[in-house]
Order: structure tokens, then sequence, then C-alpha cells
């Protein structure tokens, strides 16, 4: 039997949560494939941060590269400054560990209300740049708090890291039934990023005659995906252009509750990180009402990274009637969501 | 009689076709206003690009600084390289005109239907900084064409013009109904110029008590845009979340048809520059199908800017009442909706 370990950091607010539930939907789909699934959990997050001052000691983040993947539910909480979390852990992690394709795909699942009136067929990917763009932290400030005061922000994009990203998103592009993939940019005004990008995704499409290549700008893709979400399958983009386009992705295929990511390194060195796209939401923490979907996904991205793509599969649809189900109903609790998802799959 | 001097440039593809139904409306609002408009027409744009090489000649540039405001149509056709234009001639006015409030009001106008399933009632104004951020060209190419290339580009934020747009953003959020302002930005990753826009809409706040302060990630306004537009009132954000969330804007709101824009410098040193968001769309041009709403609607801010809120409010007006007659009828030309509107106020 295959063992996996896999480190858990619930995080905080409504993060252990999800994360409970999307456990509980992974224990029934690994006792089935005769998976052993070797838990350590990790108390990462706001909580840590009040009590002790830190964020990602380096022996934790040693630890946790020890293993095959990271389920994470969500960190933060109001109390906490801004950029401390973010910094400190998540993005410490996305570019420690290399996660350089952070994946999120958007589909319309059955019985999903899309909030926009005449939806279509949404079923995209977004292959986001994980650890480069302006995420990188390259920025600084001077005379700082006097009218003086210049701050600037770096985009640092790489031909080795934009080249293997693109890789990552022309392999999916191939692998899916229309074969095509979308670079998402703004060469108009980001030239010298925006020309690397170019030339990136052409030299690379060369290589594949068979998936049909475009281009938007970042701002028209913006209309396009409430107007016209289905012309998108794979779509490849930076780091912030990717924050930005896949909550709109979200929110057009029924919300960030539904919206599961992975941060993957695809070479495996690393532990990819699988994680909702929604935050520790403290408003409603502890209240039953947070909605484990965008977490049970993302376990199923996480079965599908571990190699099993039709377990993961599996989930998804599970999900998917799930959903229909739901449709129409009253409100249902956290853990009446995960205990519905993982009896359909038992 | 009040002169106005406007340099008139109709641009390419759809360009001169809205442009001239958007002079046609200033014409009749001129008359009866006592307005003498004097245009020159300059002619810019692709097709100038294509026969001289020249983009905006400093000769040119010095001519209409000489003017009271300018009237865009488009610029651009698919011959013309990615930023030549964009950099040569439509960030070179803003940039030295110094309109550095790029102004994007979005209304959801009677008989207009939204992609949105459930829009409410939508009436924002984005005030985007239009001289800084991510715009400025500050960046660079290292070792361009190999493995080893490193592109970069830089955002640069100053306190000077961060402070004046926040300021001019306040003013307008002070003189509006609902009194709100949201800071959109990413300070949770872009710290240093997160840092400096949060700080001076918190110190430019406390001169305005009356005015609701909020902040939004731009990742997050994504959501708000499709699921609760309504919750906008002035938005105020730099160059490139301004130029990404304005397209979101348009798109809720009937699309970039009727989005309507103007590049104000507020210090009246330089003239301002009033175009509508939207491209010049090669493929429907010369088939007069092109709409022309967005120039009558950034006309009406033109006249606002004049000195005649009364005249801006009576054109917006008509447009609502064309747009009105319109829903569910045939198709029109472009020069039929000028006409249309040109007669209502008449
Ligand atoms: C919390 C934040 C740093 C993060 C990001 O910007 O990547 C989040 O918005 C996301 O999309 O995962
Ligand atoms: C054409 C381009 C340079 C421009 C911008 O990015 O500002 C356009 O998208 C706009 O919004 O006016």
């Amino acid at each position: 039997a295959q063992t996996v370990r896999l480190a858990v950091l619930p995080g905080d607010g409504i993060g252990p949560e999800v994360v409970a539930e999307g456990l509980k939907v992974l224990d029934v789909v690994a006792a089935d494939l005769g998976l052993a699934v070797e838990r350590t959990e990790y108390d990462l997050g706001a909580r840590r941060w009040h009590a002790t001052g830190e964020t990602l000691p380096d022996s934790a983040l040693e630890e946790i590269r020890g293993h095959d993947a990271i389920l994470l539910g969500a960190v933060g909480d109001p109390g906490v400054p801004s950029g401390v979390l973010e910094r400190g852990l998540l993005l410490r992690l996305r570019f420690e560990l290399d996660q350089y394709v952070n994946l999120r795909p958007s589909r319309l699942l059955p019985g999903v209300a899309s909030p926009l009136a005449e939806p279509g067929d949404i079923d995209l990917v977004v292959v986001r740049e994980g650890t480069e763009g302006p995420y990188t932290g390259n920025g600084g400030a001077l005379r700082v708090g006097t009218p003086h005061e210049v701050a600037t922000e770096v985009s640092v994009n790489t031909a080795f890291g934009v080249e293997r990203v693109v890789r990552d998103a022309f392999a999916r592009a191939q692998a899916r039934p229309r074969r095509k993939l979308t670079l998402l940019h703004k060469h108009n005004v980001l030239a010298y990023a925006g020309h690397l990008w170019r030339r990136t995704v052409e030299a690379v499409g060369a290589e594949h005659p068979d998936v049909a290549v475009d281009y938007a700008h970042v701002d028209a893709a913006m209309i396009y995906l409430v107007t016209d979400p289905a012309r998108f399958d794979v779509v490849v983009t930076d780091n912030l252009f990717g924050d930005i386009v896949t909550d709109l992705a979200a929110a057009v295929t029924g919300g960030i509750g539904l919206a599961a990511s992975g941060n993957v390194d695809p070479t495996r060195r690393s532990p990819s990180m699988f994680e909702p796209v929604h935050g520790s939401a403290p408003d409603i923490a502890g209240t039953g009402r947070a909605d484990p979907t965008a977490t049970v996904l993302s376990v199923a991205m996480l079965l599908e990274h571990l190699g099993h793509p039709d377990a993961a599969e599996r989930v998804v649809r599970a999900v998917g009637d799930d959903l229909a189900a739901r449709a129409g109903a009253g409100p249902r609790t956290t853990s009446e969501t995960g205990d519905a998802i993982a009896a359909a799959l038992a």
C-alpha cells in the first residue's frame, strides 16, 4: 500500500473547520484506494503568531519539506498586520517549496447558480505563475512618511521561471479536449515582461502545433469572463494577474466557496500544497456556516497530483451531485456537507 | 460667449466614426449654451505611424497643450507593434499633460441589460491614478532572448502622486450622496506601495470625517463587482489596478460600448482628455455598427469639466432615454444613435 505523508496546516478561522471535512472525504477515498495517509498537523497562522511571534520557523519548514503533500485551510485574522502571514507563511511556503504552478480550475458545476445571466459552459483552468512577478517582494521605499516618499514594487520575470510555467500550461492544454491556451498579460504597457512572456509562449507553442494559442490583455479578460467565459480553456499568466483573474473566474462559477487550488512543484522535488482560494473568514468561524466544498475540491486536486486521477474525478463528481442536491434546499452546516459528500463516496 | 479650444484626435478604426457623433451632440449642446467650440483636428494614431513613423511629434504635443480640452476616439490597428502607440501616443499624452486623475464612472443606465443576473443599483466612479504605478515604463531586460533573460517592471509610487489623486477622490466622494470611498490595492503583497496608499488614505480621510472609508484587495474586488457592485461609490486605486477594475465595472454596467472616461489634470494647467474606454475595433470599422454612446458620455464628462454640469447631466439623461428606447428594438447605425441623442437634446 502506498503511504502518503501529508502535512496539514488547518490555520485560522474557518480553516480548521473546512480542513476537517476535506480530511473526512480524503479518508473515505484513501481507504478505498488502499492509501495509508500519515498526517502531521502544524499549528501555523495567526494563533501561533499571536502566541509566539513566529510565522514559519525554519525547523517547521524543513519538516514540511519532508512530506509528500500539504493541505492548507486558511490563515489570518484581523489582528495580524497586513503582509505578516502572507509574506512570512503563505508566500514563503510557495517560494521556498518552489511551487511555481499555481493551478486554479473553474468549472460551473451542476446545480450551481452563477451570478451571470448567461454563464454558458465554463470549464477553464488558470495556470498562475507562483514564484515570480510582482510577488517577489523586490520593492522598497525611500523617505517614508515624508512628502518625498517613493515606494516601488518590482515585478521580476525570468526566462527560466516563465518557460517552466508556460511548458506546464501547454502540457495541460495538450491533454484537455479543447486544446486551447490563452496568454493573459498587458504587454502593450508592461513591455519588458510582456515581451518575455509572448516570446516564450510563441517558442513553446511551436512545439505544440495541436494547441490553439491566443492572447488577451488582462483588462479585456475581465470583459470576456463576464460576457463569454466559455471561450477560455487553459489560461497562463503571471502571479499578480493570476491572483486577480482567478477570483473573477471563481465568482462567475459559483463563488469563492467552491474555488480550489494547488500550489504545485511539477518536478516533485518539494511537496505541493492544496488549499481553498478563500480566506479564514473570521466573521463566520465557529458558526458552522463555512462551506467546505472548496477544500474538498482541493483534496481532489491533491489526489490527482498523487497519481489518482480517477479517484479525483470521483470526488469532483460527488461534489457536483451534492451541489445539485443542495440547490434550492435549506442551509446546511459545514459538517453536514462533508458528511454528505463522504457518504456518497463510501 | 465662452470659447473652447478643443483638440480632436479621431484616431483609427471606429475612432473617427464615434467622434463624429460625439461632436454632433457637443454642437447641439454648445449652441444651446452659447459656447463657441474651436476645433483643431490632429491626425495621430496608426495611420500616421504607418505613413510617417511618428506617434506624437513634439510640435503636435505643444500645440495640443495650448487647447482647453481634448476629445480622443481610439487609436491602434493590428499592424502596429504592441506598445508603440500606447507608450508613444496615449500614455505620452496622459503623462506629459499630467492627467493624474483617470476618471471612469460606471452607472447601470435605464434599459441597459447587465450580464449579471442581479446587478442592483450600480453607480460608481473609479478614480484611477494616471501618471505613476506600473505604467511608468521603469522596467528593463537583461540577456534578452537567452535562457538567462531577466525582465523587470517597476511600479513607482510617490507621496506626491498618491496624495494628489487621493485628495481628488475624497473631494468627489464628499460631493456624492453616499459619501463612500473604497481604496483598492493589494497591500498584503505589494507592501511598500500598499502602505503608502493606505497611510495616505488614512491621513486625507481624517480631513473628511463625513466620508466613510473602506478597503478591498483588488482580487476580492473582482468578486464584489459581480456579486454586489452596488456596494461601491468612489473607488480610488493605482494605474494598473484601475485599468483592470474599470473594464470589469464597464462589463457589469452594459459593456465597453458605454464606458466613458476622462484623463483629468484637476489643476487645469494642462488640457484634460476625454475618450471612450473601448479600442479602435478594426473588425467593425466602416460597418456603421460602432456604438457611439461611450463617446457621447465622454462628451458629457468634457462638458462637466468645462464648467457645465447641468448640460452634462442633460446629455447623460438623453443617453439614458435613448438606451431605454433602444432596448428590444432592432440594431441601429452609429449615426442613427448620434442623431437620436442629438435630436432629443435639440
Ligand atoms: C493571501 C494572498 C497572499 C494570496 C495571494 O495573493 O496569492 C491569496 O489572495 C490567494 O489568491 O491565494
Ligand atoms: C491602451 C492602454 C494603454 C490603455 C491603458 O492600459 O490605460 C487602455 O487599456 C485604457 O484603459 O485606457
